[in-house]
């Protein structure tokens, strides 16, 4: 909910589009956020584009790297 | 894994597209699924849309519904 908030401010604030991006299991949450905006808090933004990719990220314990996908929603008027 | 293996069979056995579907928290695998696919195992195979919407699901422990959000991922040559 507050990501929601926060693409909305960013809409609200003269923005045009918003991306919103996420990785790993946060994927879902990404696809939530995008859902809530454009059904129920601003019909008039659509989905402009979604992306999905693989980030390489360096684990903090191990020091080894490992692939984790990521998804990149653009969301505009 | 299992889905990995399960789009590589449809696609060596002919098909021409696959597309991998989930809802709610296995959205995240879902993406990990095409990742997997296109980058390591099947690299002729390209993502060709994806798509996000909002599914009505009836809890089975209130009778409620509530909506859950959902991706499709069609992946082809």
């Amino acid at each position: 909910m507050n990501y929601v908030l926060a693409c909305l401010t960013q809409i609200n604030n003269g923005g045009d589009f918003v991306t919103v991006k996420a990785r790993g299991r946060a994927i879902s949450r990404a696809v939530d956020v995008a859902q809530v905006l454009t059904k129920r808090f601003a019909t008039d933004i659509k989905v402009q584009s979604i992306a999905i990719n693989t980030e390489q990220v360096k684990s903090t314990i191990t020091g080894g790297m490992s692939n984790v996908s990521s998804i990149e929603i653009k969301l505009g008027k």
